[in-house]
């Protein structure tokens, strides 16, 4: 599947990605040379087999990316909610939902009765849509667990995926995604629990790269997240959030006082969130795929973001309540048709942006010496194409640590 | 690629698309025999393999609905419209596209000056991404030839796709898409060359299975629409039309008096119109792609063609300029997601309905007895998964004429 030798790409007309305006130019064909998983050189030279262990690949003047980074993800879970789908087409509303046990609920007890093999089985399906829209890096958040052991389970079977197939896999635990009904009358203590067993055993297994809060009124209160923000701050992990999704409460700026990786979602983000992302330095992740799925009319403020230079990241948000679609071209689109994003953005957001989203700015994302060699190889003439047509088969090949993989 | 013996197919629960309820409900595992390109028997007999030429796949219990049916595209051109796409994002307006020779006189340029053989070669990956969800039947329109010549060219072109996939192509002739440019001035003398040179020919020539026209304020008006009908009549053939997309025109009740196939887009359709197509039998086509796409916020009248017992069928329209998405299942999702269709009736409208709307009804689109044996078999439990997940890769495999294809 995967080819283990030092890769030489003949041929490679880069999109690198690299800040500024070249980032997003095409070169002429070039040629690039893999060594030890990173990229050794980009160059004129004309290749050469010679070499001991080395394959040269000829991309016959297609375009290379960098691997596609889906910053953004639900990807673990058990149970099946198209029936719910179905039945919130027909007019049951949400509350009849819940009282048949359906919603998060069921999601949540489908993944605490899953083993770790199920929930890893249940996910590659889901996994292999991504990879066929050129991701070799994707983060996954637990949160459907809700107990220690369960999150615990979710985050290795997370960790996991990388056994099966040849991606990146980043993890954030993020037990505080809702208050499980056995707290369901005293979400502080479950927030205690989050604190003093969850945060600290995550931290001491390195199961986890972040923690990430549900910041909303139907999630936890600010005061909530920021217990929880400065527990993870205790333990060493780094903080995102989900904020500003359905209402302003003003968790982006708590994400930036925290110094936070991101700010995700941000349809209500004020005019001081974002500025308080733009001096932290945090990125705004965009989730377009929710925002289409609820009907959603408020749109992020994507015009403030950029010219506050806030990084925007774009991703799935794959899961199955509100965004059930594996196809990371289409949040491009979406990106694009719904938000107003260009093209170049849209790929800023799901490489450079997106690796800078998950705290790997300086290793991953763009195609430039020293860096992690996950590349993308596409059947197409411009880069604009990549956020434009959906479900068109371009993909010709990814490469993960220099690996050749045709999947 | 494909296998050429007589097929059984065994533990297949069914999604037949019947009319009625039942049509939409899984029935236990059955055992299909599939003789001669057609479904021969459906029953509850465990399957042999003695038969000579006999060959039987065991479904594993997963479900098997009718091929899926495009049953409207323009799936076949030259040329690339994404640096388009992005510089209007970037805030070019059309008509500076148009005057830089953009717009859909780029993509008619870019057509006439292909040969057929780059007509399909450009065709097959965007056929590929459709196939890749679970299509078996694809209805391809001519209409960026506009010259007697390119327009069969087109046609050709859609035909011999069918000899490079295992596909089945119903073409038709839109001749009366847009006024190419050396008829600018002069609409009539266009529509006096569509019906006096190209319809006679295209029939004679039995390229098309029906003929379609753009009747638009920004396409052709109602008496030139009617001219091309009547003109489609006379030399037996079927028509269909792109009606009430951006405003009312009355091209519904058009079709209607001609007992067309069906009326496409109709997102302005009135309640006359649907009275009418009601009465003359026509299917409702719907494209969210492109309403999508276009950001448009007239939606078609779901419920009045629902209370009618209209059909509705729902198809990609893939098209360089507003549609550019191969992905069937992206626009069942947006039919429930964005104009409110349950899923079954987006299943309905990718099977049953959808063979209808090419005049297939009694042939294709159902799991019947001496129906055209083209199964689809997903890896999935209840058919909503189909309207609700995106991207995720659920294909087990296709059968087109009784041959098994995993593509
Ligand atoms: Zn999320
Ligand atoms: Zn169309």
């Amino acid at each position: 599947m995967c080819n283990q030798q030092n890769l030489v790409l003949a041929n490679a007309r880069l999109v690198s990605m690299e800040n500024g305006e070249n980032g997003y130019t095409v070169t002429q064909p070039l040629t690039i040379t893999l060594q030890d998983g990173k990229i050794h050189s980009v160059s004129n030279s004309v290749p050469s087999a010679d070499a001991q262990n080395t394959n040269v690949f000829d991309c016959k003047n297609k375009l290379v990316t960098p691997g596609f980074i889906d910053s953004h993800t639900h990807l673990v879970f058990a149970g099946n909610r198209a029936q719910e789908f179905e039945q919130r087409i027909k007019g049951v509303s949400y509350e009849q939902i819940a009282k048949q046990g359906g919603g998060i609920v069921s999601t949540v007890k489908a993944t605490r009765d899953a083993s770790e093999d199920q929930l890893v089985e249940n996910t590659l399906p889901i996994l292999d849509g991504l990879l066929r829209t050129g991701v070799t890096s994707v983060e996954i958040k637990s949160g459907y667990g809700l107990t220690l052991d369960d999150e615990l389970k979710m985050l290795r079977a997370a960790k996991a995926l990388e056994n099966h197939r040849r991606v990146k896999v980043s993890t954030t635990l993020l037990a505080a995604h809702t208050t499980p009904p056995e707290y369901k009358n005293d979400p502080d203590s479950y927030i205690d629990l989050v604190c003093k067993e969850i945060i600290p055993t995550v931290a001491e297994l390195s199961l986890a790269d972040a923690v990430d809060v549900f910041c909303e009124s139907i999630g936890f209160s600010i005061e909530q997240t920021e217990r929880v923000f400065e527990t993870a701050k205790q333990f060493g992990l780094n903080v995102k959030g989900h904020v500003e999704q359905l209402s302003n409460l003003g968790g982006a700026e708590l994400v930036a006082k925290y110094h936070g990786l991101s700010a995700d979602h941000i349809e209500y983000l004020s005019h001081q969130g974002v500025q308080a992302l733009a001096k932290s330095n945090s990125v705004a992740t965009l989730l377009p795929g929710a925002f289409y799925f609820l009907k959603e009319t408020q749109l992020p403020p994507i015009e403030q973001l950029r010219s506050q230079n806030v990084p925007m990241a774009l991703a799935t948000d794959f899961n199955p309540g509100t965004s059930p679609f594996a196809d990371l071209t289409m949040m491009m689109n979406m990106g694009c048709t719904l938000f107003g994003l260009t093209p170049e953005e849209a790929l800023r957001g799901v490489t450079c942006h997106a690796a800078k989203a998950l705290g790997l700015g300086s290793s991953r994302g763009q195609i430039k010496q020293g860096y992690e060699a996950d590349l993308a190889i596409w059947n197409i003439d411009h880069p604009a194409e990549l956020s434009y047509q959906i479900g068109v088969p371009r993909l010709t090949a990814r490469i993960v640590d220099g690996e050749l993989c045709h999947d």
